[in-house]
């Protein structure tokens, strides 16, 4: 499966362990990990599922592809500001967030739109969105919904 | 101002006069009606602004600008799909959601984001939302933020 | 009409005359004009539109409206930047080119691409634009197609 | 490298070998393949890359990862239309263009427009696209700008 991951760009060392910690369920379970390529929750997970051999892609504001965190393995660079968390939310087959703000609750609200399963650690309790308490659950929620 | 009006585009009779008597008073008070253009709370809120004299911009989905309800003026076709919410949440001064579903949520969000004021009425009731009683109240507290 | 001008964003004193025409002729005409929002024909064109009572739409890059000319009656936003091209391109029921660079190029073959007429002035000859002399014949091409 | 590969999406048997040819030599020679996903010159380049050991990239005009060719690695839907085109033009060092409409003009002049060096193979011949007769010549432009 490809699984999004998204949260917020900057984090404490508790955010960074959780989304550190999906990261690496992703890359052992053979997931595609796709997030918004930069810093903070996207950097920690794209870290963890690179040390269990993940593949990580990164879909970028801006135009440069060097924008990319050092864990990113496909980095598109897209130009087109806010509008590229759209693609974020599309392009995963479920949707894990941790913690974030109103970018990361934009991409929530556009992935239900698309109708793709959300689990969400210590984020936006919203509507549609499965909580969950651990890295595990969050990715057992995506795979089987 | 430029006031941006979101909200379902499939809503019931109650909802329909909230988004008409926000348009009005939008219209009443020179503000120019910004929406995504179609049925709903965008066209409710279309024709009250168009009954008082208001201007309505419409952000349209798709590549054809007829796909815009009656009462608006200057459509805008876009071709970006849902990306087409982020420019519906800019292009407002602030926001005023009634009702509405994950679409909502995510004009809600990027509002927030660009740092928009969001008023909303029986709406997504999220962190930085200001949730009121009355299209007064909502004219109100965008004007005012 | 709704009419797209597009063109190049620093130009010399002929091409800004050309395209101020441009712009009166529409706004005489009845037309409303579409452009990128920007400076040079884009600034010019707008202009001579304001100066026959026309109504200009400036479809910008960024996410600040108040990057528009001073003669846009309709900023939109859109914080896409070069997609932004699109946009105007399609949003002119026609097109017309002066001069410009890359940026236009693509406006044109994006133009092309939704089955607009296009008439170029001193722009890009490629198959499919109609090339002419004049900013009436540019009208007059854009009107009849 | 990543170089980009555009062209039509309906072709003839000619036009189909060359853009098979230049998929095998950037395959060979360790470059990551991007194009737009579909069909035509595109699927004929993946097809190339695929059998000497590349990878590939495709950027959907569509909300569906689906609608990309089988020989597809990384397909990158974003429901942004023709707005697309811009992406397949950003995330290529270089741009190799093989016959191709409009769609492929605007695509040109996108690449041109964020300073990307550009071969053309039967292609739209316009001024900074250097015209050449072969995969060979075409694939060493783009590696030598």
């Amino acid at each position: 499966m490809r699984i999004s991951v998204i949260g917020g760009g900057t984090i404490d060392e508790e955010d960074t362990a959780v989304a550190h910690r999906v990261g690496e369920l992703l890359g052992e379970r053979g997931h595609t990990l796709v997030c918004g390529g930069r810093t903070g929750v996207m950097e920690a997970a794209c870290r963890g599922a690179k040390e269990t051999g993940g593949t990580t892609i990164g879909i970028l504001p801006s135009t440069d592809p060097n924008e990319a965190n050092a864990y990113v393995d496909v980095p598109i660079a897209t130009g087109i500001g806010n509008a590229r968390n759209v693609l974020v939310a599309l392009n995963g087959e479920g949707v894990i967030a941790i913690d974030g703000s109103y970018g990361t609750l934009s991409e929530i609200a556009h992935a239900l739109d698309f109708g793709r399963p959300v689990a969400g650690i210590a984020s936006h309790d919203v509507a549609g969105v499965e909580t969950v308490e651990t890295p595990e659950a969050a990715v057992k929620h995506v795979e089987n919904a």
